[in-house]
């Protein structure tokens, strides 16, 4: 089979029923941008956006805007945006916080709603504000909740009856292995336990159906694939049925059953608000819905299509082009099993990330040899996998992965 | 005496050495604006920085701005500034999450430093997401915590060795009552409890001292009269004699003591920091900054001047002018013992409300009866306080204010 071609990226893309998306967000120009899946680039609905809120909702309307430019309901109305991405119903789903407090939020809730069970089931290899989060929920309760860590392909078994919670993420930070949310929900209901999601990697870009899946609760965050801005706030998802018995202790004013009647006392809400805590910070919350909107319009097929094409591609072109260099493929090679993103393993990694930034190719380092690339089908090209390979492939040549000009920095997932 | 005029108005603005604060704000032409205790309006200032977190850092930075726009360390450094104007030392402050949340967390660390002590003291009249929040703790810790709500004239005497957290808000949000930090501060250290202060109705515009007073946590909210804009993030005190010993439960990876080495367990910062949690509103959290170095460019002893007169200046015009309008003053006539903010009640304060909106005097209504009027001495003048009375009395003239236009909205505070 002869080798792929620039030319042959080219087709592709005139081809792309997405390629239009890419006039709608503001990216500098000849950047290449592989952190999609760590922080979305701006919208230019979401300047326009910023701009509205800024002069005329908080200048002109000032404090009746919490009324009439409908800020007090921002949680619910995006809440039901991000329902339609991820297979909820509206009034299911809000838009708060941030994924760490929600998750905070749901395992509380999910954990009281199984006291007699005593392990909250996770994966060990996840980002760790997640196993964070459920250490310090447990050491709260000091009810002797048990993390149980399992890897990946050992889930399934680990699910018994001793199981209050399974708290997984559907898409893997590092890897971008997408764990099967289907028949690991299944597992988990027939063992009696509740599932908690983590969408955070796969929220805009990978299907999901949490009501099909039966999912109990999950959680996400807006600011990857969903555009949303700079920690934007998150979501949260509680199925229609834990109504009225699934609590969280964050109890603030916005949770209760009527806000504005300023009992003295906590009563909460029947539904999804009882998940709500105090007031939202509402410019990083507006501009974000500028990102959904663009979600909603992109034909989900189309996107899980060019997403699984993308990857397959670069993976194909390094393995074609760059196969003499040392890097190893640490992500699935079935793009069914693997999300939007590709992370390569290479002793360099930190080097190399840094001389491809230097060319305007922007991906990430991962201690401590990850080179993590996203790509978002809405505003990466075919041509610009090409293009990346082509400048990867003169970094590699030319050996400026050997000088990268200062330490390895912090980064946000 | 002779009654005050507008001239004696005027004159007192010509000597207003606040006066040129005015101009850094955007407020609409020929409004007065009475709800800067509620939501502050826009400093000039915050509309270029978001522009500039928008196109620059957002746009132009990407993911880089995490660490180059010093996103990251934003809650720090955000919160050093408000310490200055709380009297906090550096490292004691961070701005972060909501009020609500960040009152869950230092209440968590709190009683969880009294672990034989059961009882939560707050006055009953409080804004009630603080009972709320209290509440929720309680129920979730499942430790018969007690919360004992009193007046604000008995607290002195409620606090007890029984009492685990003293949890009290400096001024009252609807009649403006300052509570004595300094004497309250002491009982509570006498009887070895551990001191609560909720900040949002002081901070920027009464003195605050919380080193001098020894108290050990508070939280407060930034869009006050620290003109933050909606909803953006709150503050939150730890005193550094607590370092290490206070422990919030929602411990996310921000507040782990190494959060870029991604370990699997939680290990809590040694400091301030463990009272993070997750990634941060960067928008809503930068634009802030605007409105904290306005309020540290102001001379605190001015401001407190400037609001004692402005508030008494009020109180006395309604006296003077409106006196046979069946106005009740519902804030302390001592300006030494009120906040800048007076209430007035009436039996149709909401058509009165409605009626000065429509006057472009702008003030809350608070069910059933109150009349709420902040008085921010960086934008209000001796000139608005004569405008506003006067355009009350000449709603209470015509009996404008029998013809509401709708229903009592919901309102923030």
């Amino acid at each position: 089979m002869r080798n792929i071609s620039r030319q042959d990226c080219a087709i592709l893309d005139r081809r792309d029923p997405l390629a239009g998306f890419r006039d709608e967000f503001d990216i500098p120009a000849g950047m290449i941008y592989f952190d999609g899946n760590s922080l979305g680039p701006p919208p230019r609905a979401a300047l326009i956006r910023a701009k509205e809120v800024l002069e005329k909702e908080w200048g002109e309307g000032l404090v009746k805007s919490w009324n009439t430019a409908n800020w007090f309901q921002l949680p619910r109305t995006l809440g039901d945006k991000v329902a339609k991405i991820i297979g909820a119903d509206q009034g299911e789903v809000l838009l708060t916080d941030s994924t760490s407090i929600n998750l905070h939020k749901v395992l509380s809730a999910a954990v009281s709603l199984r006291p007699r069970r005593r392990v909250i089931l996770m994966e060990s290899g996840n980002f760790p504000t997640n196993n964070y989060i459920a250490q310090g929920l447990a050491a709260q309760l000091n009810r002797r909740l048990e993390i149980r860590f399992t890897d990946s392909v050992s889930i399934a078994d680990a699910i018994d009856e001793s199981v209050a919670v399974v708290c997984l993420t559907h898409v893997h930070y590092i890897s971008g292995s997408i764990l099967d949310m289907a028949a690991i929900t299944a597992k988990t209901r027939q063992a009696g336990a509740l599932s908690v999601w983590d969408l955070c990697h796969s929220a805009g870009v990978v299907p999901v159906d949490v009501n099909a899946c039966k999912v109990d609760f999950a959680v996400g965050c807006t600011y990857k694939y969903l555009n949303g801005g700079p920690g934007s706030p998150a979501f949260l998802f509680v199925a229609r049925r834990h109504n009225g018995r699934a609590r969280q202790p964050l109890t603030g004013w916005w949770g209760h059953a009527d806000p504005f009647a300023f009992e003295r006392d906590y009563r909460p809400a029947h539904d999804v608000r009882q998940m709500l805590s105090g007031t939202q910070p509402i410019l990083s919350m507006a501009v974000a819905e500028a990102g959904l909107d663009i979600c909603l319009r992109a034909d989900t097929t189309s996107v899980r299509e060019k997403s699984r094409k993308l990857t397959g591609l670069f993976i194909d072109l390094i393995g074609e082009r760059c196969s003499g260099f040392g890097f190893t493929l640490a992500s699935p090679l079935d793009s069914a099993r693997r999300g939007s993103h590709v992370s390569l393993e290479h002793d360099q990694a930190y080097g190399i990330v840094q001389a491809l930034i230097s060319r305007q190719v922007v991906g990430d380092f991962r201690a401590p040899s990850n080179i993590r690339l996203g790509f978002a089908p809405l505003f990466i090209s075919y041509t610009d996998v090409w293009d990346a390979v082509e400048r990867l492939l003169e970094v590699m040549k030319d050996g400026q992965w050997r000088r990268p000009n200062h330490a390895p920095p912090n980064t946000v997932t």
